[in-house]
Parts: structure tokens; C-alpha cells; sequence
């Protein structure tokens, strides 16, 4: 499985994600799910990944391949929106060369992705493209999506998180909930790969991969963890009748 | 959908479950998913359901019906063993009677089931039933299980609740872990239902309905919410390169 999270923020985009994936609990590998297009000053884009790592990897590939070619590519677009149509379209050739007759299998071929960024002349956006292809827009009323193994890191992104919070802030929301979810479903592990885009700026993200023994991760987590059990304990129980 | 989650600690055993019920968006019903069994002074049995309704309720129908009969059922048992292998038989007779020749249909008839209890002559157990009728039971290491939408709430639960939880704690820990699961899922909704049994009374368990303008739960969501964004802003945020 996978974790993946994005924001879109007054201030930026905000991207994070897991590197676990798994063929059955025997075969854990390490797998970067997190790819970024970009030409300064023109666009910064950021990608995300989950699901069937043969489809994500080949939607990679061909989008990689393309981009520089004549024909329409992540690269040459107008607009977001265009570029998250050439992702779908994308992801919809992948699967249809590796399950032609659209059958169900044993296999799952589908993927998730999230598409954020931002190119000259327009804002910056977010895009969760679904496996079929087609997206929906993040808004100031929902800035974030998420994608893989989500559940567990939701609660405290939507106590914490809205359409003003700054960077800083949402990236520190993004690593406890990376860690709420790493602490329940051993499917999602570090490293943890972020991204944050400063609005505007058109110049490559802050980029980072967070280790196991990152000081400012550790820290977190135990601060955290010890913050959460204190609240708890200093709250009055029930009675019990 | 459903969330419904049962404790066994030393001291005693925690239930709780949600009642929302719902067949597609538009048929949204309050249905409750706690059963008990009880013989003062014999056995107290608790049963919460999640999954296909029409299957729990035939299975909690059928459990009553022969209740106090001479065949073998949840109140001549003589364990909380047997009475869960009984619990899980009644659960494939009814599939079996619904679904008899076993095909895939677009309809999952299958539940979950959690038994929960103390039968006189040994201690108070728990038992987490599958929706093929067998089961797996609760130990010191692992002191407690979830069903239905179960993800939301898990992270709290991990940090929190362990063998040595006190019951009035726990119950605490229950209901914070709904609010989180409430405010990220619609599936599951209030009134919420709460059973407390301490070990060895072999008493009826101490029971609640915890409706939405009950006042401790009020103020455990207020005071919840807001020491969890103090607890957030009280940390160091990362540096952003």
C-alpha cells in the first residue's frame, strides 16, 4: 500500500508520501512515489503515486519520454487543467495496454495520482486524478487530497488544516499524520518523500526525504505522542454510573 | 457503514458502537448494533455487529429464539469458547440460508461480529468473529477490536489503551476515537451505544446511549479538538530549507 498527501494552500502546494510498496508481506520494497517535471520560471509540477506500481511507474515513463517532444506533453501545456487531462489519458493507455479487453482480474491494474503545481499565467492547482482518468480540483473549502492507504492520517489533517494554514505548518501536520498512519498499517514506511512549492515562485520545490533518524521527525513523533497522552490524561474521564 | 470497538482490560470489558445504518446515501436509518445476553449471576454476553443488516439481525433473531431452549445456544454454554464457535455457526447458517449455492452476487451478505463477555467459572473474554464464522480472541498484548470503519479512530486507540487501562479511561479513549471517526466519516453516526462490564460482577453491564446533546460528550469533542490545535501549534514547526 501507499501514502500520499498534498495540499493546496493560500501560500503553496504542500506534497508528501510514503516509499513502502508491497507484492504480499514477503516482498517489501522501496519504491519513490513522488516525481517532479519542471522547467524554471515556465512550471513546476509534482506528481503522486499509489496503487499498481507497474501502471504508475509506465504513466511515469511515458510522460517523461514525452516531455520535450512536439506533441502535447506535461511540459508543453497551456494550463493545469490541460496537464491533468495528458496524466489521465495517460494512466487510461497504460491500463488499457495491460488489460486490453478491460476484464476483471486478480490482478488490480488501476492507480491514483495527485497533480499539483503550477504554470506561468495561472495559479497554482491540485488535482486528484481517479483511475479512470478523469480528476476533480482542489478548492478553498477542501485544500487537500489524498491518495493509498488514507484513512488512519485524516482525522487530525482535517482538525488542523484549511485553506490558510502556512507551509510550515502543513508540513508538520502532513509528518504526524505520516506517523498516526505509519503507527497503525506497517503497509505504509519511511523514507517520506516532501515537497513544498512557495506560490508564484516558479523555481524548483523545497525538497526533502525524511529518514527514520531525521532529528526534527523524531522529535515530533515522541513530542507528539507524549503531548497526545497528556491531553488525554488531563481531560476529566466519565462516570460510569 | 458502521464503527463498533470492544476492550477487554484487566478490570473489565469496554463496548461501544455506533448505529447508522445505510443502504445507499439516500436510506439512512438508526439502527442499534449492541446485543446482550444475560443470566445474573451465570453470564453476561455482549454481541456487536457491523456489515450486511438482514445477516446480523437474523443471526441476534435466531441467537434469542434459542436462548433457553434445550439445543445448544448463548445461554447453556460452557464457555465463552463455545459460545463464540455457536455465534459463528449461526453466522454461516444464515448466509448459507441467503446465499446457498455460495456465488459472488453484487450483494455482500457477510458481517462482522465481536462477543464479548464472562461466563461463571472463568474469566472475561473477547472474540473477534469473522465473516466466516471463525474467530480470534483478545489477549493482554492485543487487548482490543475494531469493526466496520475502523481506520479513523485506530491511531488514538494505539497511543492510548493498553491491558492496564482503567474501564472509566477506556471508555474515554472509545468515544474520542468516534468523534475522530464521526468528523471524517458520514457512514458512521450518533446516537452512540456503551456497554461497561467489570469483571468477575457477572452483573448486567453498566449501559448508556450517548446522544448528540449528551453534555460529557459535548465538552470531551470541544476540549478534544481544541487541546489537540494547542498541542499542534505548541510544537516547533520544520524549516523549509
Amino acid at each position: 500500500m501507499t501514502y500520499c498527501v498534498a495540499m493546496r494552500l493560500a501560500d503553496g502546494l504542500v506534497f508528501a508520501s510514503d516509499s513502502r510498496t508491497n507484492a504480499g508481506f514477503d516482498q517489501i520494497s522501496t519504491f519513490r512515489k513522488m516525481h517532479v517535471f519542471e522547467q524554471p520560471g515556465e512550471r513546476e509540477l509534482v506528481l503522486l503515486s499509489a496503487g499498481n506500481l507497474a501502471t504508475s511507474q509506465s504513466v511515469i515513463s511515458l510522460l517523461e519520454r514525452r516531455a520535450g517532444t512536439d506533441i502535447a506533453n506535461v511540459l508543453n501545456t497551456a494550463s493545469m487543467f490541460e496537464t491533468a487531462e495528458i496524466v489521465g489519458q495517460t494512466m487510461r493507455e497504460v491500463i488499457k495496454r495491460d488489460n486490453p479487453d478491460g476484464k476483471l482480474h486478480q490482478v488490480d491494474f488501476s492507480c491514483s495520482l495527485i497533480l499539483g503545481g503550477q504554470i506561468k499565467g495561472e495559479s497554482h492547482r491540485l488535482f486528484n486524478i481517479y483511475p479512470e482518468g478523469n480528476f476533480i480540483e482542489a478548492t478553498e473549502e477542501t485544500p487537500y487530497f489524498q491518495i493509498g492507504e488514507s484513512k488512519y492520517g485524516k482525522p487530525i489533517i482535517d482538525r488542523i488544516v484549511n485553506f490558510q494554514t502556512t507551509l510550515d505548518r502543513a508540513y508538520q501536520c502532513a509528518l504526524i499524520s505520516f506517523d498516526s498512519t505509519m503507527k497503525s498499517n506497517l503497509s505504509v514506511g519511511m523514507p517520506l518523500d516532501v515537497a513544498i512549492y512557495r506560490k508564484d515562485g516558479l523555481k524548483p520545490c523545497f525538497t526533502d526525504r525524511v529518514e527514520e533518524q531525521c532529528d526534527y521527525f523524531h522529535t515530533l513523533r515522541q513530542q507528539w505522542h507524549q503531548g497526545i497522552q497528556e491531553l488525554f490524561s488531563s481531560l476529566e474521564p466519565p462516570g460510569l454510573g
